[in-house]
């Protein structure tokens, strides 16, 4: 960590600060500038004394050199990390589709759907039973039924399941009928939900925080991976811009830049992330050239009369089928093999 | 609700449209203009038509035209809610101030800046028992302790207490100790949340999410209103922009804007939303001028050493006390009446 | 366009809008809701108009319906634009690539880079003769000598020219120089610059401006177009937004939805949108899936001694050359065709 | 200046950092930390070395010190700088009003006007006579009989007078007519424009730029000041942000910020800060109160019928005249003294 002086300070005020970098027992080495001096800490820096001496008299700024999360960082685990579940590879080379509902609404549609994204090359069947809605008197989900259906549909089709999660109190049900535990973009930051997956046994999809950084958007990884739990997918669905043409803006600089910083597997959701049908086959193409370690995308059989309304932004089956067959062209050209999940349907028995 | 046509739509599409629309039991009105035909619906439309409209052919965009939040919206509750805690009257006309630390970190503490927030006019201590936090190895609070340590405070000083509540599970035990429940900006849309809230029998200060529009804001308002709890503040903290030199940027638009569009009383948060010691003052007497019912502000009796590393945007005590005296001055020139609370400390005994 | 009254507007109110419409020369029907009057006019609405009744009593939001930008929109011009530039085509199913410095820094050094854009497959050779600096004491360019350099450098290597024009003054110098006058992020809304290149005879990239919608880039492109110069390139560059770690937020939806809604050719730019050099090779194949028609690079032979400082951002020629091959062979997969100028190098003398 | 090297560094790699520097004739410390080490630069750096620096291997980032911009700044000019036009001072501890139209329409229309200005306690009139306008089809404004007609209300009624200006060769007509010279929102960062009104010889209110941070906005008042030209005010008018209820997000932090960095006098915007005319009364009121040395208002005699449309964000004359009452209350809380200005008719004359 750094100090910068004002251009103000005495050479009291320096001394100060010394001894009290001192008293915490670290060095400090003082550089005196044209017009300020910088005096920066050798060891490991308390946050309370970081904010400290920010506060002191004479401290203009103070500037962090090391990053505040280390489970999540590249710097500490320079190999990528390859989630396995049943023997689908999520990471490394490998190019993984997760498809379907933006919310399960019946056995029958669940299965439907299941079946599509199976024929079309997909690994993972996504669907949520419960939903966060921006008002309280919209559709809200199916409940825990909603999950056992889900649960059979995957298990028939050999496909690994993806459930949202929002409440530290569902992590368990959760968990015990899905494959993939997803936190939602309004979630990011919900700190007891995090601490509880950091203990659930599965692997979890974190997404972004609409308007999170980077920097959050790792330390809020870095919650699940301190709670034990090694399988984290980073997923960016769209960030909160000035542009409302757009749901939200796909930012997808945030794959090549999370890939550099972290090892973990970043996944691509185009369907929020841009709000608009006709936007989700470019912006899936783009985010695969980008280097995405995989997709997620809403499919629906009946997309103008979904539940949730977010038919708007699902793709149509034969568009999805389209989709990765296109994916299948494009995803070695970036040095990523993209195959169906090899497992035997009985692998996807719930234990 | 209007439907807007492209300029390409058929007569045939249009009466396709008109006849779903006929299908829910509403009328349609057909307009048609220059380049484009225009349907306006009569009657309560249901979001899922909504959507399904969006998404049929020729149809280019759906506006909507009534509110989705109801019980907030001044609309049909034209008179300002004012909320009568313990004699206390927060919303109408007039000023609260809730002081206090980030973090509960003694009683001893608590006990001291409470008579500190009381001597300077304050009605409300406010203080953190649990804290959301970036990072998982950063000071996570005191935990129900600081709870019982605050309300005795509050209770011996003839202060209300406020204190933040991060999941559904902690709501009984803050309701009983506390008398404001806060909901933190990240857990503004935490949906599980504002539903056990709509139940707990004690008001809430609801703090806008760093991101989140006001039409969002009031839609979570609602899910508290709706759960049958009528005691809601709304808080402007400070939103997430471009510019970094300030943490946040407070939107003080949002004050009359807030209380424009809803009866319920809007608390200014300057601490937050600046996170710069030497601009609460200023964006204080901001807030009252631009008709804030309430402030929340940060004080702390030895800012630098704050367990939390806020303190940087922590006043000290003898600022604290000078900007409540220019308050006094400054509240009755936009119509405000700022007085202690009157009740007798007897009064401030938890039941 | 369509007024929505507020629910408590009076019949007497909605007459006296009514009148006000027909008042100049248009019809109004009126649809009334449950809570709320819709009026929709029918005709042509000067904008003076729609303030005039945004602001009458009762009134709570007017809606455009119609686009405010006519040329530049695909509505009225369903093609799409194709410019020939000495027989480079841009738009249709070209994929045109324009490489080069920030800034012409010497003859010698703009030759040498004129030569590795066009031995790795460029067709374009950029560079800026006068720089735009947010400081006044940064370099600003060597001026007219650095067009007549560039000239000379593309007319020798047989490459298009393009360089940015920053004040209506200079438009004329550039135009005799350049193939292509590019307008950059900050005066994306300079009136008057745009007005004198819709008159200035040469195809125009024009740049998104940082913070600006689709719709007011839109308009921008109109101003040319009105002028009478048919020949614009929408270029997307980054937006500015909350993330600082990328110099600029890439937002490469703006690629389809600009070409749906736009017959112009869209371009981006990967080396001002992320800032980052090591973002620009994911970030141009990105572009290339998502359909751009085309992309403007920064490659520098000796990037960490450019004048600017914007090498961070600059290729290495040898990089510069990969990503062009790479490209070659994603270009066929989303439909375009990616080949070198084909006109003899006596074409690109300068008439 | 500060180099930060990745926790990857060689010792070499950090030698030869070392030599880069000294080379340019500075001075290097180095530090050594647990997992980074860092170089502290001693002496003026030129932005050249910072970018150099910055691209060497082994450098993860590059801190700045030090300000880019030196006049428009606190530390070398700690006294306010007070502008005094024809005996008003702007600056210090006075508050100026500047009121009028959006654009003047008619000799008539200004005249009336400004007689409201003037009769209400205004100091300065405000008046458009070239308009930046975001579609080519908009009313664009009167041009210089517009600046002729308004020298000539604000003579007759002793007030000042401001116009934007819009490109550099309208500078000098602009000059000879108005006495304070106002740069729009859009032109924040148009250099040739900043230039050149820097040897113009008249003050000038340099907007902030709607996506502009406030080291931007600084780094642009510097190039007025570096051409000569010491008079500069620098306005707040909102910024943009994912809010669309307001027109903008007035950003009242920047009073106290820019106050605080600079020693320019500082203006707040509320009518374009806003876009709504309920909003201007309250957020002129939290302007003063945060510190404003000003306002600039739009105010219109008939605001439904303005000629721009922007009337939707104008001040009927009894809502100003209303607002300036409440003002010379407001004013002396925060210790400002607002006074009509004190010169003679006389003065007003145009030399």
């Amino acid at each position: 960590m750094i100090v910068i002086t004002s251009n103000q300070i005495s050479e009291e005020q320096v001394q100060h600060i010394v001894s009290e970098i001192e008293k915490e027992g670290l060095q400090a080495h003082v550089s005196k500038g044209a017009d300020r001096t910088v005096i920066g800490l050798i060891g490991s820096v308390n946050p309370k004394l970081a904010e400290h001496l920010r506060q002191m008299k004479g401290v203009e700024n103070v500037v962090k050199i090391s990053k505040s999360y280390k489970l999540a960082s590249r710097d500490f685990h320079p190999d990528d990390t390859v989630i396995d579940i049943k023997g689908t590879k999520i990471g490394g080379g490998n190019l993984v589709v997760m498809g379907g509902p933006c919310a399960v609404e019946s056995a029958q549609q669940i299965d439907e759907i299941a079946q599509l994204v199976k024929a079309a090359g997909g690994q993972v069947l996504r669907g949520g039973a419960f939903k966060p809605r921006t008002g309280p008197y919209s559709f809200q989900g199916v409940g825990v039924e909603g999950l056992i259906m889900m649960a059979e549909a995957g298990q028939k089709h050999g496909l690994l399941t993806i459930t949202e999660v929002m409440t530290p109190e569902y992590v368990d049900i959760c968990a015990e009928y899905a494959d993939i535990l997803q936190v939602g973009t309004r979630n990011m930051q919900n700190f007891d939900l995090l601490r509880k997956l950091g203990t659930c046994g599965k692997p979890v999809l974190l997404k972004r925080g609409f308007s999170s950084t980077y920097d959050e958007f790792l330390n809020a990884a870095e919650y699940i991976l301190a709670g034990g739990n090694p399988n984290v997918m980073l997923c960016e669905r769209g960030i909160r811009t000035f542009e409302t043409y757009t749901r939200n803006t796909l930012d997808l600089s945030a794959i090549p830049v999370l890939q550099g910083l972290s090892h973990l597997p970043v996944i691509s959701d185009p369907s929020h992330g841009t709000g608009r049908r006709e936007l989700v086959e470019p912006m899936s193409k783009a985010s695969v050239a980008a280097g995405a370690d995989g997709l997620i995308i809403e499919m629906h059989t009946d997309p103008d009369n979904s539940m949730t309304g977010d038919g708007v932004q699902s793709l149509f089956p034969d568009q999805f089928a389209a989709l990765l067959k296109d994916l299948e062209q494009l995803a070695p050209l970036v040095g990523k093999s993209f195959a169906t999940a090899k497992a035997p349907a009985s692998e996807f028995a719930r234990v």
